[in-house]
């Protein structure tokens, strides 16, 4: 359809070559896709936190990075041709590619109690595809695919269970944050922390991620949302984003959760945390309140372990985490594009900066630098 | 009716005077009750991990141990007499001694979320009743009653919402343990974990707690119950329990979380740390499943923080604690002593040995050697 099925695709994408480093603009071949794959135009994408953690933070893990890969991961696209056995979308279709796939026969796809489908789950995390291979290559050499994913490149190809198709009309730069960060944020107060109305919450990290949590809990019906981040230029967005109060820790000598819990008078009901910080992670878990407080752990960090009072939770407070808001995601990322698209999930307002691939360590700088809320990159 | 109404009571008590030195058999003396408490004659109490614990752990909090102190919190006894306001019992009554209240009028009381009835919380983690004071001396000098209970005494005194009223044929050299460790352990899987029938789950140390909780987890349907505990002797107890299998971490050379893992193909979907340690506590946590797993933890301890990874959590598994096994405690001791009563709770089988207030000492022994399960003392 498109001219080049079946083609080895040569263009251009983000390379990250060492670890730490800025990304290098390549020209890269892109395979075209095998059995059960979508190789996919990518049209934007989001630049997230994530991306720029796994560059950069040193893993206390064993196993190394690998090295060198494509970065992006918060994509949307169009459908460019499709591999042997693909039934769920077509060429031409606008996507959003999942690094979370929803296969629907794992036993966790089966169970109404997770999203955190299996399928193929550690190639995804070793940066591969289902037979253990990228289609990624650059000057010979094969990239590796973050989280199987890769869409800080003109074209990707991903696994049939790892794409969801949207509705035709949607704007790709703007919905791509349904990719990740929307999604994550909103979903967590409304799926994970499963919010009550009337309750009293905390949102650490007003990033993308914690104003869309923000707007997560005002969804459930939230009466007192508080809003905690360093930086006060953030204080304006989480009001418009249902805050109901802004609290910077900056302004207290006493720690965080002290004053979170003076001011709610015992702590709060759910906390979440959207900073991927072990010491924010115990300031909200802390924040709660006895009894029956919830805290959720929204941001990702692999440098360090948090450490937890076990005092904390034998006084009844539950600590839990979200993975993608706790949404199924094929079946669940075509309704919040709808619920964008009719006005009820703000994302225009997150997206404060709008550059090109060449740009990309930009966004990083913008983001690291408290500048931006999201960057996106239009291919 | 005892005579003794209305008048200082001697009688003997073991006391702490110094933290982690054994204990003192002392006469002491237990003034009347006030108003809203009850003067209870301790007839058998148990001897509690907790109380040695709270004695010889060095706290990391700030605030020093209450001393000289009466330790006992799982006691059982009859009603001395009453202070002025006290309708729920009257002298004669066989009552358990709660350190967890139940005034049925907090937030948390009106709430079907917890158990944790905050009426006069703080004086009891102080030591010492709604006035302040504690109505044990000993030599002129005020002993604090741990927990608001001080069951190492021939007779105490505790706040009315401190108490419930059992069954007069119940046997208090037995429900005693319904104070604490029984009513804990079994209702962490019921109350706390929810576990669902089928499932798995894993219970770490194979004291009165956690062979409680095991007969919980087969009360709630689990259909894989693994036994977990350093003392090979706890195996034949641990099966009659409900487990179905015992696994001892000492025969293995690799953590025991990734031998539950292996064993399980994956994770339990419940664990219960009942052991009060963080190491285990850690160890429990990554037994469980990703995506649904939940531990849940039993076991106190003060003396360290527990660490966590993010990864852990973010993957889907919930970290829980339950205090007192999540029963509203007022109206539910009585319950679990009928439950006793005709056969459905296992008690006798706990108490493997019965010493006398003198032997308190030994007691601690018995259990820091293993020897013992649970020591009952009677008075």
């Amino acid at each position: 359809m498109m001219g080049t099925e079946g083609k080895v695709i040569r263009c251009k994408a983000a390379v990250a070559w060492v670890a730490g480093k800025p990304l290098s603009i390549e020209e890269v071949e892109v395979a075209p896709p095998k059995a059960h794959e979508i190789r996919i135009k990518i049209v934007a994408t989001g630049v997230c936190h994530t991306d720029l953690a796994y560059l950069c933070e040193t893993s206390k893990k064993k196993k190394p990075r690998a090295l060198p890969l494509v970065l992006g991961h918060e994509g949307a696209g169009v459908v460019e041709s499709v591999g042997p056995g693909v039934t769920k979308v077509s060429p031409g279709d606008k996507v959003i590619p999942l690094f979370l796939p929803q296969c629907g026969e794992c036993e966790c796809c089966r169970s109404p109690k997770t999203n955190l489908c299996t399928k193929n789950w550690e190639n995804l995390e070793l940066g591969v595809l289902a037979d253990g291979t990228s289609r990624i290559s650059c000057r010979g050499q094969q990239m590796y695919q973050f989280m199987g994913m890769s869409t800080f490149s003109e074209y990707t190809v991903v696994g049939d269970d790892n794409v969801t198709k949207i509705c035709a009309e949607a704007p790709l730069d703007r919905v791509c944050l349904l990719g990740c960060g929307v999604a994550t944020g909103y979903g967590a107060p409304l799926n994970t922390g499963k919010v009550e109305p009337g309750s009293t919450c905390a949102v650490f990290g007003l990033g993308a991620v914690g104003l869309a949590t923000v707007f997560g809990c005002k969804t459930a019906g939230a009466k007192r949302i508080i809003a905690v981040d360093i930086n006060q230029d953030k204080s304006e967005i989480a009001k418009s984003s249902g805050a109901t109060e802004y609290v910077n820790p900056i302004d207290y000598s006493k720690p965080i959760q002290e004053v979170l819990v003076e001011l709610t008078g015992g702590g709060v009901d759910y906390s979440f945390e959207c900073v991927g910080n072990v010491d924010v992670m115990r300031a909200a878990l802390e924040s709660c309140r006895p009894a029956f407080g919830t805290c959720v752990i929204v941001g990702w960090t692999d440098k360090a372990d948090m450490s937890v009072s076990p005092d904390d939770i034998l006084m009844g407070r539950t600590l839990k985490g979200t993975y993608f808001g706790g949404w199924k995601s094929v079946e669940s990322v075509p309704r919040l594009v709808e619920k964008y698209m009719s006005g009820k999930l703000p994302i225009d307002q997150l997206i404060t900066h709008t550059l090109t691939l060449e740009q990309v360590n930009e966004a990083f700088q913008l983001m690291t630098s408290g500048q931006s809320i999201r960057t996106v990159i239009r291919m």
